[in-house]
């Protein structure tokens, strides 16, 4: 399997990123943001100015993108947060792992001295094993802190991995 | 001791808003955000539309402010959050008891079922200790997440408690 190519993304971009993140945001069952979000709103966010967002292709389609911003900012600006959202007919072809693999290279490239993910719903196993077997760990667990769209309320848990 | 009165900030608390926060975000040892934030930047921040903001007052002097916000959008929406800071010279007037007692009950009456903190730096004891006495659950330790200007890398912890 060939491997993704993965560059930075910008303005032109903005179709391909809404086609990728809208269906994710509509979903409403992995990331805390409004379902009713605007395309407008919701590639504003993936491309405001505290991130740095990626794009990941295969045989010049588009399958994935990330982006990667510091967590916090002043005394915990040395830890980075990053989103990932893959094409859901790019499964299995190893996006999600490239762009992790990709994010943790960057977070290093960067200076961050960690990688935190706030917010991972605890329904979303598939993202949990992926980032277990990335050397992350499980730090906090906010209890029925989701409100799922057809399981009701479950936890959410807080990841974290050093880059040092 | 007199009990302070709390009420809803507007755009003429700016001057009092600034005087309160700034020296806490210059001093960077609590809240994780850069300490050169200019004033103007620092009460857009604390009044941004997504927050509402409270003023605490004893005898008619401003002697701390609140700000409460849904901590997540979409799913993550029913749990809100909560920054606080009383004035140095009112240290030990109930002030800070006063705002979270406050905020718990605004919380409650906005519909929210949870309050979380996300970054509470492991150094701030005395906050600690007010939230622990208050019922809140350190239920997250994020290793060395913070940068203290004198004690180098620190915890941060994330605290929740519910409100149903």
């Amino acid at each position: 399997m060939p491997d993704p190519t993965i560059r930075e993304a910008g303005r032109a971009d903005a179709g391909a990123i809404a086609a990728l993140i809208l269906p994710v945001f509509r979903a409403g069952d992995t990331y805390a943001i409004d379902p009713a979000i605007t395309a407008e709103a919701a590639v504003e966010y993936w491309l405001s100015p505290d991130k740095t967002t990626f794009m990941a292709e295969l045989g010049g389609m588009v399958m994935g993108t990330y982006y990667l911003r510091p967590n916090q900012g002043g005394g915990g600006a040395h830890v980075c947060n990053c989103g990932y959202i893959t094409a859901p007919d790019a499964r299995g072809k190893g996006i999600a792992r490239a762009m992790l693999a990709h994010s943790l290279d960057q977070g290093r490239a960067r200076g961050y001295r960690a990688m935190q993910y706030n917010f991972v719903v605890s329904t979303n196993t598939r993202a949990i094993e992926t980032w277990d077997r990335a050397g992350f760990e499980t730090v906090g667990r906010l209890p029925a802190a989701f409100h799922h769209p057809t399981e009701g309320y479950v936890d959410a848990l807080v990841m974290f991995r050093s880059l040092v």
